[in-house]
């Protein structure tokens, strides 16, 4: 995480902030307040510590919210007294991880809401912002959601391309779910995507451990649950938004997987007020 | 740029992708095309290019659209050729990057469309993901808008905050134009931000090159066009969405920067398909 | 691969090869053979090409042997032509890797063997050198081994020092494997090290899916087999070698792991021939 | 030093440890004790040590025995205290240095043991672990031995492949040396290998400073010994193991340089036992 | 800047101090002071302080003279006390710096003092030792300069070889400029080069911001200051020296930037000198 | 280098070339000519041809003059074809590299031309800017010099400093050579700094193979190469300049040490000249 921070301050901060150089007296303290400007879940507040003191190792910080808590318009959430000039340079890159990751916790949190009293699990996908995965995932968590695996290397997921490679090889479904656990290492399970009853049938048969349901309408997604009977784990995926989640979560599957809580979430709106003291 | 693809693939694929080592042979080949599942601005096609030509040096790519060019459902807008393993491995970071740079111009260019005809530039701002504000910045001007600075070493902007620490040393908001006049490098501006007419007045008689009016109302942003009478760029900032930026734009400033077209951006759909060759 | 590659040869050529610039011409061309001087199991033939290759961009190579072969004193493994001043810089490296994943195969392959004709899968564990831990799994497939997982992200498996933890607050194996269930990435399995079969009693109803055995003797890895009756997967470790492993590998586990075919496996040795062309 | 432990951290623990996640809370404090399962000679304890407090800077670590003792079955080396989840993510890391780099100190002094009495050196080679080359050389010291050249860049050793590329341009062994003493830095010696007793004199008739004997027998290296006759120094190699090395010592040779205790040393057992405190 | 010393040390330290090593204990103390052999401005107290720091996170400094001020031969500069192996390692690298930059804030000075009373800054170019711009940019500061722009990326600068290029497409300078105009960021201002007072006519007709006199006479100078009318920054650049540079200055240009303070600024002499304690 | 260039292009272009990126299209291609304006001894060519092939992989580069040729006013050194556009994005990190280095060779060339007929090597210092050691070095070479040490790691030279420290624990010059003699790797020679006629005899009586004659006068020098006599060599280090260089050549030293041709030589001038194709 610290190497990341260094690099989101070299890429804003370059050769030198010119503002702050030209106006800020090296010695000026000043205290600065992030405050909520919209209501949502917290994340990041401990990332946008690190930003302040990376940018001046010698300023105290107080978080007043934690991460994953609700937070509410004119809340203040951190505090940080220092040098003025750092705090000015680091305002930004510190607000810019703070909010995208409060949006995702926030967006998260409104999945979680929509299915409370299910045994579902909402979790993410690998539909990230390049270089931030981590973040993103640890931001879902905070807003009650469950992680997908993290990268192709933690999780067998064999999906439709994968499918339509070994079609041409004259392999289905089930013998890539056999092929897949004849090579995997054991720690792992093996889930695949599938888009028929037929495919389900097919998958549980060959040993599937869990089953991606691709973009299934409710009704056939019960259809599947019933056939599974609790042999899989079952992933609704696909098509998924607030307003049909909680029929989806109905239906019985374990898991839904939703892309747009990391890859469209709105940024949570927030500011910092800096006072010199 | 190839070394946040590097990145990016390394965050997805780790030390393997899993599922692919096990089910594709090394030789098989494929083609896959990538497809628009949404309607919008493209950007970012040779970044995905570059993505799978960095996981596979002999693949073959043919692109159909150019960046900047308006997508339709359905539309092919690039196809590649070569082995079907690292296609499949670099699919995910691929897509993430091309998805959400296409989400940034299409939002820009239904804010760039919304003031068509007036002289106003739609200009972004500094509040991008972390790492990724080059190709953000440039998805931005894909959709039609225009770059603020880069970042805090290529522009004078003094803002609130500088100025509250400044008013702590009994300085005002010309003071701080002067002071910034007489340090800067000759090579920037001084831009400065202000909330009244009053500021904007002494911004201008201090020399000031530029002003940020910040989270005015129409009627103001009007008077302070009246009162600057060409003497600096206006730019108009904060509250301003899809519903009041014509609005903003016929008062007669220079700029109108959104912050939201980075932040809050929706990625825009498209899938790869992948078939045996 | 290559970053590795690159670092391998910075750290033994440095700032320059004091014995090459000073003796060989920039334009002598050469011929060097890769000759095997021990019997065993080839790996790590392309990364040694590659090393050549990123010595020398321009040279010529052809590998004789693969991966995964049987070789014989003598044999010719591969044949470099190109300049000879960065070949001679290239050798001790090239040989390094070689050599050493050469070692790897050959002992993984001995305990392979070994255990011919049972289900049994050898497999590696973390007792890797530090940097090389993908090179060297891969060397333990050459050597027809298989891998466990690759770190501490792809794999859960409690140990006898979490449950050292978790005793402290009260909770035993089956509290453990439990716990681990309801908070882990669906993707991958519960593995629980058990030392007695009350463990593995209390972990098989706690609905681990693999058990590690530790420092079993045959007899109760007997007993365990029978206890478990097909329902988790076993894994014997500990003070197993060349001797003991067939005995343990009859006794019915499915996986049988060895860090020595890692942390102690001697160097295959092996030399290059240079001669001038 | 940093930067490898950092690396080999990432390499391990990659985007998070999974078990340690799931089971250990983040308050738990532990005492971790690391100890000697098989008798050796220590090296590495600060770079285990180094692996501890960077996983967890507030842990509070004390070394029992330190680098170059020797160690007994059930000796305790290091303690280490505090948080339980960073010191079981760190467990591995820590272990891997200490055994490997205990067990080229363990082989190193069997050799340093088996030539005691004699004046001779007992020097390592470039055959180490890629990456791991300056911990490997220091074990080496911890276990008695001398270091020869770090690399290609400290030491001018003419060998034989660079023999046969300027054999092929009419220069023989005297020729290499008075060309190598003509243009290198002043600051190094040459070193030559020689095969025979007619190159060994030749060699030192050019002026040559060291002589590495190659794989002679030891009547052979006696006859050079009484020809150098102390005018150069003269390096023994190749066929050297515990059964020949006091023969070859007792020729008068000042330096016996061995592969095997950096290439094939193995492992010195080791453990971490954890205690919740 | 911490990289950068960290490359630095790494780049003259290697794989070892080896004189360092074999002479000095470990546990040795002493002071070191660093002391001036030649007169001048001090630059790069606090990057040496930073050397000897990053070397020894233990030591303790003490700065006699501050960045900026004028040294006198044996002026005490600054005082390290701490162990002395670290220290004695890391003396060239923190004297490289030291006298680098002093070196330059010297020559810099020279010609500041040389216009002393006009109006007149003197800037720096993009001359820079690769790697070092901040920090030489930083010394010019010191010295009583000012500075250019820092990179390609912070100033709008259109050069001959633009000219060049845009003439073969049948534009002139007054179409470059207009051109930089409308396509540039808003915080950048439009400078371009000139070479004749036709030129000068065109770039002010067109908007331009600045004009760099390239290589003009003293005379042609003073025609394009009042032809300039106090329009345009005015800035002269070539062929300027000190035995010329107050007649410069006294045309009534804005800067006058000159190559030579960075790229031939000789080294200030110092030394370290070390005594035990 | 590459890594070098890279982080010099990186250093000047940051996130973008503006005036290129506003002006040139890119599809412009241009002839670029790199034009000596001083007479003197090239070096670099080659790093500028790298500078300009990795902005534009695609480029056409001749060189005209090759390193260590001797450059008259008026000369083309290297013509470059292809994109306009990274042509001029290029152009001062090349003409950096290129103009320091063969400031350097130029300055090297002028003392190995005092000292013409003499068998005195003129050699250089760690006194180079960080990180451009191998580079100025290898100019060095270029001028007709011969390098001293690369780095602390690859020579020993005992200096004041080390004797002080060593002074104060009751050791002398000598005990200071028959220390480093019995530690050293044996690849290396022990060098001393010594400062009065009775170190010199001490230092050769412990066996020192080189002596650093520290600013003596050239009496003083004469009296030490008798007392020498041939045993060790000798190198002249301190107050040398172009003036007196050639008498302390003739007093029979074997290398005379000058940090000014590495850390005060002037830039040589040159410029790079576009026009459009």
């Amino acid at each position: 995480m610290e190497k990341l921070i260094e690099e989101a301050l070299q890429e804003d901060i370059g050769p030198g902030d010119e503002t702050t150089f030209a106006l800020i007296p090296r010695e000026a303290m000043a205290r600065g307040s992030v405050v909520a400007k919209e209501e949502g879940v917290l994340a990041g507040v401990e990332v946008a510590a690190k930003v302040f003191s990376i940018a001046d190792t010698g300023c105290n910080i107080v978080t007043r919210k934690n991460d994953g808590e609700k937070i509410k318009v004119g809340d203040t959430l951190m505090v940080v007294e220092g040098r003025a000039a750092p705090m000015l340079s680091a305002e930004r890159v510190a607000l810019n991880f703070l909010q995208r990751l409060s949006g995702i916790a926030t967006e998260t949190a409104r999945y979680v809401e929509a299915v409370r009293g299910t045994p579902v699990r909402i979790v993410d996908t690998r539909k990230t912002a390049p270089g931030l995965r981590m973040l993103e995932k640890y931001a879902v968590r905070m807003g009650g959601g469950f992680n997908h695996r993290f990268g192709l290397y933690d999780g067998i997921l064999i999906k439709d391309n994968h499918l339509a490679i070994l079609r041409g090889r004259g392999m289905g479904c089930g013998d890539a779910v056999r092929l897949a656990k004849s090579k995997k290492t054991h720690t792992l399970i093996v889930e695949v995507e599938v888009t028929s009853l037929d495919q389900v049938r097919q998958a549980i048969e060959a040993g599937a451990d869990a089953l991606l349901l691709d973009n299934m309408e409710v009704e056939e997604i019960k259809a599947a649950v019933k056939l599974a009977d609790g042999r899989v784990l079952l992933e609704a995926s696909g098509g998924i938004n607030l307003g049909n989640v909680r029929k989806v979560a109905e239906t019985g599957v374990d898991l839904i997987s939703i892309g747009a809580i990391t890859h469209s979430a709105p940024s949570l709106d927030m500011s910092l007020e800096i006072e010199p003291i």
